[in-house]
């Protein structure tokens, strides 16, 4: 049971976005932002970091919900199953190891982040920006995989709820759904 | 020297909000709210609550520049050194030892957050307002302390500069500052 009360048919970090929507507003449009604005990362890419990073936190929620989100983009569901398991063997580019190592030590502590795994990623043609948004994103997802599992949120109770989140953060983004939307929402509560 | 290239004259969280002025907006947006909107705890309770995590983190830049906003706001800075060296002895509100405790564990890790922690947070009377906000606080300076170290950002050349940003962050707040204080800006660069 959560540590605050959230409305019981919202899990993980939508009961909390909902609790408080003033501060769920900004951290909404970060995201969407990072994830699904302007860059030379495919989304799928920003999912596989956000994916990885909450794995690595053991965070149940996020990981299970943005490999859903990841493996929907890539439309390969190995792909998910083999970072997590090694990302140097892993079917991705050498940039995207580069990048998901660097988002593997920003988790573990800025200080991890080392000047080699930086020089790895830049021969491997990763520009600035790309790096700032990987470390940007792992950042983020310490904020989200701690939000989610200090208030101690309810996961859901249909592992199929996770399919509808993806389907939902793929082709709806990260900001409110907007009206007439309400029917998703009952689907993904149910 | 920073892992990518950063206006030399901004330190820490600085350059970074500079870098990348579109994902910086929500990031000031969040942090305004949560330290300086309406609140039942007081804006240097929450400072110290950014103290905490962020010495936790060994984030230099951002531990100092919390730890100067937070004497400032209480006018004794013997409290901010003593939160650092036992929370429980410190002269803070029992509530405020609890909510330190929260924290701390947040910072640890989501899952390290227990029910008993909560409990006594609970018995203190620390709302549920209060405890998420303690959790997200705590989350966010995992955020930014990983975004400054991940990036290896430069320290400011002068210790003096602690002092300029405490004072811009308790008189002016986290958001962008308005037109008519660069001077204020170029003080901090120095």
């Amino acid at each position: 049971m959560p540590y605050i009360e959230l409305e019981s048919h919202l899990p993980g970090i939508t009961g909390l976005l909902e609790y408080r929507k003033d501060s769920a507003q900004p951290i909404r449009d970060l995201t969407q932002y990072l994830f699904r604005g302007p860059s030379t990362l495919t989304e799928a890419e920003r999912e596989l970091i956000a994916t990885i990073v909450s794995y690595g936190n053991e965070c149940k929620f996020c990981t299970t919900a943005h490999t859903a989100a990841a493996d929907l983009l890539t439309g390969d569901a190995s792909i998910t199953e083999q970072i997590k398991q090694d990302i140097q063997t892993a079917q991705v580019s050498g940039k995207m190891k580069a990048l998901l190592n660097i988002a593997v030590l920003t988790r573990k502590g800025g200080k991890n982040v080392t000047a080699e795994a930086i020089e790895v990623a830049k021969a491997a043609n990763a520009t600035d920006l790309e790096i700032h948004d990987t470390v940007l994103i792992a950042a983020l997802f310490c904020l989200y995989n701690r939000y989610v599992d200090g208030l101690a949120t309810a996961l859901p109770a249909d592992a199929g709820y996770y399919n509808v989140l993806a389907e939902r953060l793929v082709n709806h983004g990260y900001t409110r759904l907007p009206q007439g939307y309400d029917h998703l929402k009952k689907t993904a509560a149910q």
